[in-house]
Formats: structure tokens, sequence, C-alpha cells
């Protein structure tokens, strides 16, 4: 870990418990709670690895550091991000009805959805009521421009999960309908955090746009790999077990791939049974069926893109590299 | 309705329909179905029945127009109250299990909670991003301090959502509990739409509180009026079936009252057998432990404080007449 991403790291937890600190209040105290468990700040397995990796919020300060701008005072909007990510996590915890999350039993799991609902709806408010704390140190209309640019992603994260919903029953879901997904839910946030970095930083219009184009193609490569990981991943490298993606019958880029090809990958697939015995054989099927090599094709003109709008970007000074570096990481990750 | 109330409310659908058209994009058009059908406007009972009465919009635009602004320019603040009022409902529906809203299916029992979830969320979303279209007409700083007071809201909205659950649970609600939760709940928007209609109104800061202070005693006292009618309410009239708080279990104010007493009804109460057969008596057994008195005494001592606070804000013109007869009508309501 660089000297700038550990001196980050710690701030942008208190700045978010500064913002948690709304809820400070006797009566409001157990719901509080709610939250800083999920942000992995309380109960059972609270710890570091339980609080997730903050890269929504590094991207946002790398960025805006990058530009030459003092991080510091960006801080209110690397909690807003944070808090956007993980307002979303806790409301798709309870639509996938998933149980764990980093490890641990999920809000719904431990105090049921209708509280889980409102544990996501505190997290929304928190992170625009974060926003407005720039008002202190920037210009205002460059704080609204902000508010408005985090919202529409809120809208679009809505949107892609909408999509994400819907597929589960569509037996039509086309390669471009998965781009408009996936662009919604993991690539819009990842674009908004390097965009507001680079508004807060001052940047002009054309850096503005590269530092957005990077975040935004970096959010297709990572959601992209993460598709190849959980098909072909190694379990005893990802934690997940291999292939587990086959199994839950998500429609990821490979599995739409194969399914196009109308080869022994879609038979097998159509027959509806891939189970833990043959989910190798299935990922294998599918890898004969070219998906893999065209997943991984794809996985690096994302890649690409990504690295070109950095380049383009062209972020300036210690931050700088160590923005080059963190994107190297998620670009070539294992995990 | 007055001339000026029939003149707003085509426009306030007109501006809420414009604020909804964020979602137009082909494939999101079963989503945003979703969402015009939560607000009346599509689907099997879509109408005027099917919209709500839009009084926090008309609150805003009445409260603006009173200050001396033209009430126009105020109207995205106007849909920004109403979707945060309707995502509040639609994810209320799914916690309290509703099946009917507005005599309609919730949109939880149409699409399931996942998707009830989600289209709660994006009617947050576009709350904040109707806020910010205020940015054409109004002072930036104006437009960020109506955001921040809109997500405090929002904030509090939670919070009291947060008390109304517990009480489920709980043995030891007081009634102070009960004012801080229909705080959070009933009153905080009310009065955030009245504080918005005078922020954008250019109204000084003493008008500004009037105002505040006015939305904040007409909630709280619509809240309580609300419970009396839950109880002793003529069924006839309401639509509701009569008593039907008592059988739910509510602790509105009423029961506090009474179990407070630790008279007869706190003894009906607490052998929790409460049917619609013995209702009535219960009904009886409250009022005659002074419950009904005691509640109509604070309705009428809220009412009283919503009116001072209204003739101090001193509104003027057409639309300040029509400001203090909505009031009216909402303090003297028999449904």
């Amino acid at each position: 870990m660089t000297d700038i991403i550990s001196s980050m790291l710690p701030e942008i937890e208190s700045e978010l418990m500064r913002q948690v600190s709304r809820l400070d209040e006797e009566h409001s105290l157990p719901f509080k709670e709610m939250l800083t468990y999920h942000l992995g700040w309380s109960g059972d397995g609270a710890g570091e690895e339980a609080t997730g990796k903050r890269i929504r919020p590094l991207l946002l300060l790398l960025t805006a550091a990058s530009c030459g701008m003092d991080w510091k005072k960006a801080l209110p909007a690397a909690a807003a991000v944070e808090l956007v990510h993980n307002f979303s996590l806790v409301h798709d915890d309870i639509q996938d009805n998933s149980p764990e999350r980093r490890g641990r039993p999920t809000v719904w799991v431990k105090w049921g959805s209708p509280l889980a609902i409102n544990v996501g709806d505190a997290l929304f408010a928190l992170s625009t009521l974060a926003l407005t704390d720039l008002g202190h140190e920037f210009p205002h209309d460059r704080v609204l421009e902000s508010i408005r640019i985090l919202q529409q992603t809120c809208l679009d994260l809505t949107r892609g999960q909408f999509l994400d919903m819907s597929f589960e029953d569509r037996t039509d879901v086309k390669v471009e309908d998965y781009w408009l997904m996936i662009t919604g839910k993991t690539a819009s946030l990842l674009s908004a955090s390097c965009h507001l970095g680079a508004i807060l930083g001052n940047a002009d219009e054309s850096t503005e746009e590269a530092y957005r184009s990077f975040g935004h193609f970096l959010g297709l490569a990572f959601q992209v790999q993460d598709d190849i990981l959980g098909i072909w991943g190694d379990e005893n490298v990802t934690g997940k077990s291999a292939a587990s993606d086959l199994i839950e019958r998500k429609k990821s880029l490979p599995v739409l791939a194969g399914l196009s090809k109308q080869g022994k990958f879609a038979e097998f697939w159509n027959a509806n049974n891939i189970t833990p015995e043959n989910v190798e054989e299935a990922a294998k099927l599918l890898a004969s069926d070219s998906a893999y090599t065209y997943t991984h094709d794809i996985a690096k003109q994302m890649t690409d893109m990504a690295n070109n709008s950095l380049r383009e970007a062209d972020p300036q000074g210690e931050a700088g590299d160590t923005l080059m570096d963190l994107a190297d990481r998620l670009l070539h990750r294992t995990t």
C-alpha cells in the first residue's frame, strides 16, 4: 500500500463516521447500530475484513489529488460515494436473498427485511447530506453539479438493478442488454467517483471527461473479469466455489456469448440441469464454444479503453502514480 | 376547490410526469410503468382516486405564492416533496405488508418486494434530481439549502419509521416516544414542504421559521386526528372499518394514553384479545378511561399551534387565503 493510500484510508473511515453520526440521538441508536454493523465497524466480525476496500472513495480522492487538489477537502464526497455503494448493497442483499456479505450475515438476515430496507434508505439520505457538506469548501454551483451527477448515478443503479432482476425470467437476453445492465449496476458509480474527483479537482472539461470515461471502462472491465472468475476462477484464490455463477444460472457475459453460439453449451444450459457435479463439464463446454477467449478479449479491450482514458486524463504527481497503480491492480486482479 | 388550487393541480401532475420521464428509455419502460402505476397514472384503477391529494406539493406552492413568489418556478420542488412522499409509501407498504393503497393493489403485491424496493429507490433519486432543476431559476446557495433540508427530512423519515417498527415489539412505549415517532414519520415532510416554499419564496428568517413551524404542527395535529378517527371514526365516513387500529394493536396516542392509566382498557389490551366482535367495547372502555377527551384536547392544542404559526407567517394575497382554507380543511377533517 502506498503512503498516500495509507493516509487516505483512515481519513475515509473518520469522514464516514462523522456522516453516520447524524443518527447520534438517544432514540435512534439501535438504528444507527444497524448501519455501523453493515459498514463493518460494530457487531460480530467487525474489522478490516468487514469494511470492504473503499475503492470508490479512494478513486475519488486520488482523482482529485491527481488534478492538484488538496484531497482532504473532497472527503465528504468520498464518503458520499461509499454510502451510495453501501445503500445499494443493503438493498441488493434483500433483493437477491443473499445470506452473507463480506463473511458476515447480511442486515436483513440479522434484523429482517423491513428494517433492512430502512437501513438502505438512511444510507441513501446520508450520502446526499454528505455532499451538501462540500458547500463549506467549494463553490455552490460545483456542489450542485456533484449532487446532480451522483443522483443521476443512483437512478442509473436502479435501472441496472431492474434489468438484472428482469434477466432472471427472460430467455431473450442479448449481449447488448448485458452492457446496459452492467453500465448501470457496476460502471456508473465507479465512473461517478472519478467524475466527481475531477470536478472537485477543478479539472478542465476534457480532463473531466477523460476521468469519467476511465471510471466507466474500469467498471466494465472489472465486471467482465468478475464474470470470468465466476466461471473459470480458481476457487482457492477467489474464495467462491468455482463456477458458482453457472449453478446460479447467472446470465453473465460468457453465458450470453455461449448461448448465442447455439452449440453444445446452449444445449446443456437449456436442459436446465447444471449441478455441482457436472458444473466443471459445463464450464469446459462453454470454453470450447469459444466463450472464454471471447470474454477475455472483451476484458482486454475494456482494460485498454480504461488505460487510454487514464493516460488522456494525465494524472499528476504521487497521487497520479498511485491512481495508475490502483487501476492496474483492479484491472489485473485474480480475486 | 379554489381557482388557484385548480390551476396548480394539473401543473403539479405535468411536473411530476416531466421528472419521471427521466426513466424514458426503451429498456427501462417496464420499470417506469411501475412508478407511473404507483403514482396513479397507469394500470387498473388509474385516475384521480389513485393519485392521492398532492397535499405536500400544494402546501409548498401555496407557501411560495403567499410569500409573493411566482409559484410556477417552484414546481420542481413541489414534485420533489411528492416524490419523497411516494418513495416512503412504496417502502412502507412492503414494510407493513399492506396489500392495498388508495383502493389498488400495492406495488409489491403486483411485482414482488425486490422490484418494489427498487421502485422506491428510483422515486427517491428522482426527488433529489427534481430539486437540482431549481438551479435554472434560483440562486445556487438557496437550491443547496433546499436539498439539505429535504435530505434531512428523509433521514428523519427513516428515524420515524424505525421507531414505528420498533414499537410493535416494545411494551414500554411512552407518549414521548410517540411524539418522536410522528415527528419523523408525519410532521417532518409536511414541515419541509412549507419550509421549502418559504425559502424559495425568499421569506425573511422569522417568516421562514413560522411556515416551518406551521407545517410541523399541521403534521402533528393531522396525525393525532388520524389516531382518533382510527378508533372512534365513523366507518361510513372514513371508509376504514371502525376501530381497526385497535384490532391491529397500533400504539397510537389514545392507546398509549389509555395504557398509562392502568385502568380497565389496559387490562383489556394486555389480555391481548381484541377482536372485531369486542372492539366496540374496547373503544368504549378506552373513551371512559378519558383517552378520548385527552387526545381531543391534544389535537386541539396542535391545531391551535398550527394556526398561530400560520398567522405569524402572515400569508399574503389569494394564495394566502387559500393556504388558510386548506389548513382549515386539513385540521377539521372527518376522513
